[in-house]
Formats: C-alpha cells, structure tokens, sequence
C-alpha cells in the first residue's frame, strides 16, 4: 500500500474528478493573427467591433425600388420604373429613390435612400434605361445593419476552440488579431522492460511501445503540444532523470506502465518514495490502476500500461481536466443510442465498453465489436465510442444510453 | 444564361455529386514516420506483422501456477506452492513448471512452459519461497498469443484517417514508416468589391472578408493544404492571373463569390468566356448558386459569397469528394435528433438548416438558436449540425431526422 491517504486509495471517478479539479495549471496567453488561430483556445471572450451587417443592404440581385409603386405589378401588367442608377456591392449611392424610379443593386450592395423593398433580376426585363417589373417587390430581401450581429455584442465565450466558422465570426466581426491560450507542454514518458520501439525486431518477452503514441496524438487533439520521450526501461534511475527534466521542459507529465501491484512498477514505486500522490486506482474499467499526484511541484497522472485503460482515463478524466484549465467545453460528443447488446455492471465500478455507434437509418445503435480486454488496442481501432453508466449499473440489450464518441 | 447544357443548370445536389465524382484528381503517395502520422491518410492496405500478443502473458501481477494444483484453495485453508523464480515483463523463463510449484509473474510477462493459471497478488501471501493461495487461480487471465491481432491480419484499410488510436495500433503491429496519400493543394480566393480583410477600417458599403479563413479551416479539417489569396476585387484581370497561378501551384480551386446573376459576378463571367463549366446553380438551401468546372483543366469550385451558403457547400459537396479522392469514410459523423420546431419545405430543394443538438438527458435534440438568412455567419457558430431532409422535404416538430454533426 502506498503511503497516500486510505481514503484516496481505489475512489470512484467522481472523487479522482474532483481531486484533479483541485489542482490547478497556470497557463499563459499569447496574441496570434486569425490565419493561425484553427483549433486555438480563445483566453478572453469577444465582442464584435461592428455590425453585421453594418448597413442594410440587398440579399439578391435586382433592383432596389419603393414597395408601393410595385404593388400592381403582374405577368400581364408589368409595372415600368425608370433605372437612375446602379449599386455594385462595395460602392454607395448618392441619390435618394423617388417614386417612380429604381436603383439596380448587386447582392450585398447597400440600400439607397427612400428604397424600402428589392425585385429581384429574375422577374425583370430590362429595356435601356427602363426596368419591367412582373411580381411586386419583396420587403424582406432587404439584410438589415446589425440583423446578424450588434456592434459590442458578445459573440464568443472565453475557452471557446476555434473552428473554422468561428474564424470567420472573428474576421466578420473585425478581429485580425485574438489572445489565446499558449499550449501546455505535456511530456508523455512510457515504462517498461518489455517494450521495444516499432521498427525493431522483437526478441522473446517483448512487445512494441505504442502507448506514447496514442498519448501525443490525443495530447494533440485536445490541441496542447506533446514532447514524447524514447522508452524508460524499469529502472528506477532513468525515470527519475527523465522525470526531472519533464519538471523544467513541461507543465504536466503522464507516464504510462508501471503503476499497478507488480515488484517493477517503477513508477508506483517513486512516486512512494520521492513523489506526492493525491490518488491511486479509480473504480472505472478498463483503467483502475491510475496514480494522480505531483513531482517536484509539477502534475503527473500515472497511466495504466494496457492501452485501452490508458486512453480510456486520457479520455474521461485527463481530457475533461485540460478542457477546465482552458474554460471549454464540448457540446455534441455524448450522444444518445441503443446497446444491442448487454453489457455486465461490476459492483461500484464505471464500464467503459469500447462500441461501434451507427446510425442504421431509424436509430443509433451501439455494439461491440472485439473483445474488451483492456490489453487489446483493437477495440479501439474497431469502434467509436466509449459507454458511459452510472457506477455499478451495467447496460440491458435495448436499453438507450449515453456514448461518448471518440 | 452560362454556355453550359442546359440540363446542368439548377440541378439536385444527388446529381452535382455524381458530376463531382466523375472527376478525378490524381493524388500521389509518401513515406512517414508514425511520429508524423496524427491525422494523416493511409494510401495503403495495413497488415500486423505480428501476433498481438506476441506470446500468451499475465494480465495480471500474481503467479502462475498449475490449476489442479489450486482447485481446494480457501481462505481458511490456503494451499501453498513452491516459488521457483520471478518473470519480469521483457523477460522469459526457462524452467518448466511443475506440480507443486509457482512462478512469480508480473504483468504482460510470458506464461511459463507447464503453467495453465494465474493467480493474482491480492489473492496470496508470500513467506520466503512459499507462496499461500487463498482462492483458486484463473484460467482467463491468460491472453492468449494473436487474441486481438494475429500476424499478416488486415488492421487498417487504405482511406483510414489515423487518429491516434490508429497510430497505436501501427505501432503495436510493427510499424514504424508507413504510405499516407500526399495532402492536396487546395487555392483558394475570395472575390467582391466589398470586401475587406479584416483589422482595416470599414468605408460605407464594406464588410470584412471572412471566407477564405473559414474555408483555410475546413480544408485543414479535410487535412489538406490551403493556400489562401488575398481578396481579388471584383477584376476580371486580377482574377485570371490568380487562376492561372493557382493552376500551376495547387490541385483544386475554390473560390467564393461572384457566381450568381450580378453584372459584377466575376467568376461566372471568366467561367463563361474561358472556363469550363460542368454545373451552375443546385437545389439547396443555403447555397444555391454554386458553380463546378475547370480551368485549365483544374477542377474549380465557385462558391457563393454568404458565408452560410459557402460554408454548407463545402461540407456537403466538397468534403464528401475530397474523402472519396482518398477513399476515405466517416462513420459517426450523421446521428438522429428529434425536431423541436418545423421546418419549411422547399419544392426540389434540400434543406440545410444549421441547428444546435444536444443530449437532453432524455433524448438527442435539435433546433435553431438564430434566423436561417445566408448571410448570418452567426447562425454557423451557435449551431453544431446541419439538418439533412430530402429534397422538396420539410421537418415536422418531434420529428427525429438524420443531423450531420459539423
């Protein structure tokens, strides 16, 4: 037994949530330009600079005319207006509609004075300078200023992760320049006598090192910069040498291995001796050996070395705590489907069976398509989501739960 | 009227689709580390070059014994065995193990030659060399050499976007470079008079530009290569030198604006003269005008210069092409929602409302948080899905739909 608390010893998820919560990353700002703002964290909310649009202005291309001229205007009885003037998008116009006149306005082009309603070109005949009118005009072809957005609205919440269509929010709204957050650098450290890297040959005993690989990947996802060291064979010393460097090189480390019961679990072993554990072992399956604590001041969580348990706590508890560092949140990752299958509860313990969710046409459906030892990699590369049940409840066939798709 | 068959003018999207496929874009191969692999696409077929496990191990730290030695194991009386050695994970054993006998084990260590069983540490006490058994030991916490991948096995097909759980299993199969499709260079230019990049002042009639860095998003989202223009106004001119530079730099082009039935849309005027328009215009809302051809035999997509029309073409029309170029599939992307209001049928068209779903606790749910206008880019960003109904089909509130997840 460690020489943590008995009480942090095997806790529910819930508990290792909130231990986490408690500790806090400073993380730091930086200004970068829209071009290189995709899938950056915004550090302060936004407020636009402008309205959108910022003038009223056409949503066809037509001409710009006064309603009640056109309200008689048939197939049969067109109505005739005279063309004073025509507004490309970009430009203005200094006239001021009268009755009886029409200004010929492209999509986008700003209203001119006195106008009230767009006709669009499609039911026009142009002659000269005279337009035929075939339909009245329509009041609502007109975008109004600020219909969209208002000048100083709130259009995007601090912790916000930028996709494309908020780009273009920022760009729409004025900013060229915004403050996100700066990445969190993250070393991923993987232990263990028996791992080899890939490309080598394996000698008997041995298997290849692919923890540290899925780790960058989803330290990249949650769009943090990975610094992934070369294996740590299970020796104490070289741990703690590269355990020191992580220290000065990065704000948070996650090891994988070694953390469990055996006599080599190095990392159990130093964070005993020199480290300071805030838990060890969570009630969750696959993944309950995980180790939370810090070295040297700095965060570390402990990862199971079977790769299903390792992504599984990445996944439900290490990437829920970077979304709270940077205030995001995720808004459609936990969907709704039917198991088509049941899935065995374990007293107090949250299963999180890898499934396959379809939509196959009238519902979501959710199976699994491999076994689910915690050592077997491919049920994850088969499957794209995770369940979630409640601690101790296990899912019946054709029972609707939640899914977290990853 | 453009100078392209008749038949190819305002057409359904199942039809522009079928245009879109039949051309090609040729696409060329390259060599990786899986260090570099996050988010790349495999161009080849991916077989395990190793049985995963490579040899049948201990899923857990404990010892492995004989079964029938174990059978009458008790808490209140305990068999003991003989401990004859410790099997490390990276190493293996050479001793044959005998009836009477236990091999300490960790986990992911080699079963011993004789040993059928595991017990697990928790289960035991150890005095010197005896180890006592409290409970019988486990059959199923062997696993088995090639129970999840068995060597010269089909792990990925070629198309597989490779999150990072892809690369662990790469790895896990021995492969360290691998063949990934060479990203696609993607030009792409905004045109209109009124546009202005965003960070200058506004002149009356202006608005800042603000597709090109959404759609520089979503082609990085497709994991391809963007080069974005700066603005080209509405100049004939200035647009061919960009099309021609784009020819020659890039493997598709996408611009935005100036294809509708302004005297100032630029992109179907140089289309008509110097292009070769293969359709223009398709039934859906938003995004109607788009335009599809070649310039200089580069394939070109003309999008429409609302933001929620450019943006909606791209990721109905262009992104579904861009997987198909690389035969690649997305498989939890299209879940099912139930309507919280209706929505308006259009004759023909297929209706692209962006709507925001969300888990109800009950349900999966959707609806619109803003007005539908082409031109609210806001209606983008307070959403997370794009309704998909059949053409000339509405939505009925409570009904549930298919929601593409964007």
């Amino acid at each position: 037994m460690p020489n943590q608390p008995q009480s942090n010893y095997f806790i529910s998820l819930d508990e290792a949530k909130e231990i986490t919560q408690s500790i806090k990353i400073p993380i730091k700002e930086e200004i970068i330009t829209i071009e290189n703002a995709h899938n950056r964290i915004l550090s302060q909310d936004i407020f636009s600079k402008v309205n959108d649009p910022p003038f009223d202005n056409s949503s066809m291309d037509g001409y710009a005319v006064i309603y009640s001229d056109t309200i008689q205007a048939t197939n049969n009885n067109p109505i005739e207006l005279k063309i004073i003037d025509t507004i490309a998008a970009g430009t203005t116009s200094k006239n001021k509609l009268q009755s009886g006149f029409a200004s010929k306005i492209m999509t986008g082009a700003p209203i001119p004075k006195g106008a009230d309603s767009i006709i669009m070109v499609e039911k026009t005949e142009k002659k000269g300078q005279i337009v035929k009118l075939f339909h009245p005009s329509f009041q609502n072809y007109i975008r109004f200023k600020g219909e969209n957005i208002s000048k100083d609205q709130l259009i995007l919440q601090k912790g916000t992760i930028l996709t494309p269509r908020h780009i273009g929010l920022l760009a729409t709204s004025g900013h060229s320049k915004i403050s996100v957050f700066k990445k969190l650098k993250i070393t991923i450290i993987s232990t263990g006598d028996e791992l080899i890297s890939p490309g080598k040959k394996l000698s008997p005993g041995q298997i290849y090192e692919s923890n540290s690989y899925v780790l960058e990947g989803l330290v990249k996802d949650t769009f943090h910069f990975p610094i992934r060291v070369d294996v740590v064979q299970d020796s104490i010393k070289q741990l703690k040498t590269q355990l020191d460097k992580a220290t000065l090189n990065s704000d948070l480390i996650i090891t994988s291995g070694g953390v469990s019961m055996g006599d080599f679990d190095i990392v159990r072993n130093i964070m005993e001796s020199d480290g300071e554990i805030l838990f060890w072992r969570i009630k969750i399956k696959p993944g309950s050996p995980p180790l939370f604590g810090k070295w040297n001041g700095k965060p570390i969580f402990g990862l199971p070395g079977n790769p299903a348990s390792s992504f599984v706590v990445f996944k439900i508890l290490i990437e829920p705590w970077l979304k709270s560092i940077t205030h995001s949140f995720n808004n459609n990752k936990i969907i709704k489907a039917k198991l088509l299958e049941d899935i065995k509860s374990k007293a107090d313990f949250q299963i999180f069976n890898r499934v396959y969710v379809e939509n196959n046409g009238h519902e979501m459906v959710a199976f699994t398509k491999t076994h689910q030892g915690s050592g077997n990699i491919n049920s994850l590369t088969t499957s794209n989501g995770l369940t979630l049940l409640p601690p101790g409840v296990g899912g019946a066939k054709n029972e609707i739960i939640d899914i977290l798709l990853i």
